[in-house]
């Protein structure tokens, strides 16, 4: 089922200064000529897969069907994860078996692939550098035509998700920030899911601490029902609880940043 | 009047770290596969109209006769701002009725339309994505044979520039910068045209005051004529008073950044 | 030769922000609307050749045969240097003649010509923006099947190499940094060719200062043989002495950056 002009979407957290992403377009382009690129991001936080995931899950939606999606945040690259295709309804996500792939490949899962099949790889493979010598040429060979069944034997014990679970203590949930995005929105990795599992329902407010400083913020159901400036939270496109400002910056305000934890306390 | 390769550019203040601009280029992939898409900038200031519409006004005389010109900086969405498409001699612009697209497409300017027509944007549009929902699809229409018309009702009461004016004191102009290039050259937003309206000329020399810093510094015709190192002024191929340094930043020289008032001292 | 997807590929110091290369690019198509261009890099260190130099070789052999590569470095434009295209076995370089272009095309080098026929340059030509006016155009009439012969008269006398020297005393070497990469690994100027030269075979342990502090490192053969966490250095792929850590940045531990000298001391 190739497309007379088929996309390959690139994510990484190869940066821009260096030539990386540049040698795997070079490969994707030798091997499958009419290939249109377009980048979704370099600038994933260095070997964070939980960010790389969320963007790429963020990203993919609004491709078109046969969009063929490869992700490198790749930690482990060189020692004993595997390198997997997997197929959706509508899509191939093309990386490593740790994680990365799942949130925005998981709505239309279909089956998952390791990639084996040497004469889908570059003739030399260095230790190193996967994004260049397997995921891309792979990607370029699905892009020509090549289907992900060829790739290599089916697997279903693949890494499921990439992201920590928030933590539940008795009156506080410890939560992780995947993202916070360029308007200073503070995307958590609380989703409605594990607060159900844990019978807890959010209601109109709730007391944010970072470090030692507490908020007091509403919950509302989009970021419009907010005063200019007022920091709120709700629960976004992808069921993660979001922390936003309006027409200001809710990381400035609450002077957070990925890495640092985010206390939401729990009335009782 | 589709060109078989049609170009469109994209200019915004997404940043490259998100997956804004990504989500733009798959929406034009998807509409108008034979679209090429350059990217002139995605790092303007966040917010910053004057800005964004100066690097637009710099960049597009590059481009080919029929180039789609979209940009995006836009701190109205979804409000009440309007969409708009300017059809110019050689080009169209697409983006929001906020002055952002006038210095790029003034010179040529010979019609203005409101994008309202439902069928040349996204299914769904959200209310804080215009550039995803509403103009990459106007754009990749139009790339794709739409013509302006069909977009909407021609408006002649849109915003006509995003440049504040200068303020003239007594002695003294209060320029705004518009930019700092890499180079660390300074564009003010001084036009000759507003000093021939104050009926101001500025001759062999000015000076310039930043903080409680003052700067005399030569008026040339063009930069070669400065000795290495020295400061001087000349009015760019836009008109707007410009400060540079031969081969070094008049920015650093100056301790300037965008957002500090630069004044000049009129001589008496 | 023309291909029917001829690929393009750019490399510069003007960064992100500015719209240079969306100019250049602009050139190119309204010259060979089926250039396929790809970025190498555009976050070359203002005015640094030699890391230029660097990312050029290291980014262009994953290139397809026929790849047309220009880079833009260029303190001396508006000056006396030349404008070179290099003829390679597999590839084309397009830019200045600074020794920029060498390390890549040295390998497969077949001829050199300076590039002085006006019909493949921009009809305007600015001091300033030669990779606008000149390299770009130049290199889009080659990719759309014009030959290196036909840019002006062949030369011999071009700058042979950006990189300076290591500095020999008696017990030390005095090393630049060509390149830190993202991932923290340091790349010297120092070469196995340089120090065959001064007969000077470094054993199994150096000791490298920078700034007062002294390190003591192991020389491997791959960075797999180093403990995690440890510093240590080898021959890269370009015959240059790389110092990295495992899963660490050696960059970081050392706290170097380009522009700090490095001093290896040789044992007695």
């Amino acid at each position: 089922m190739s497309s007379p002009s088929p996309v390959i979407s690139l994510l990484s957290d190869f940066g821009l200064v260096d030539p990386f992403v540049a040698e795997m377009k070079a490969v994707i382009l030798s091997i499958c000529p009419m290939a249109r690129i377009v980048d979704i991001s370099h600038e994933v936080d260095k070997f964070s897969i939980s960010m790389g995931a969320f963007l790429l899950a963020e990203a993919s939606p609004a491709f078109q069907e046969g969009a063929i999606h490869v992700a490198v945040v790749d930690p482990g690259v060189g020692g004993s994860r595997r390198a997997i295709v997997i197929k959706t309804r509508r899509a191939s996500y093309v990386g490593p078996d740790n994680g990365l792939l799942l949130p925005a490949a998981l709505p239309e899962l279909l089956r998952v692939f390791e990639i084996t099949n040497r004469s889908m790889m570059r003739r030399e493979i260095s230790m190193t550098f996967h994004g260049r010598d397997i995921f891309a040429p792979a990607a370029a060979h699905l892009a020509c035509g090549q289907l992900p069944e060829e790739c290599g034997p089916e697997i279903t014990d693949y890494i499921k998700s990439p992201y920590g679970e928030p933590v539940f203590e008795r009156k506080t949930v410890i939560c992780e920030i995947l993202h916070v995005d360029r308007f200073g929105n503070i995307v958590t990795n609380l989703s409605q899911n594990s607060l159900s599992q844990h019978d807890i329902s959010l209601t109109d407010k709730i007391v944010l601490s970072v470090g030692s400083r507490r908020f007091s913020t509403r919950i509302v159901g989009t970021f419009s029902d907010l005063r200019e400036g007022e920091v709120g939270a709700l629960f976004g496109s992808h069921g993660f609880l979001e922390v936003a400002a309006r027409e200001k910056s809710a990381a400035e305000k609450l002077r957070v940043n990925r890495g640092i934890p985010v206390r939401i306390h729990l009335s009782d």
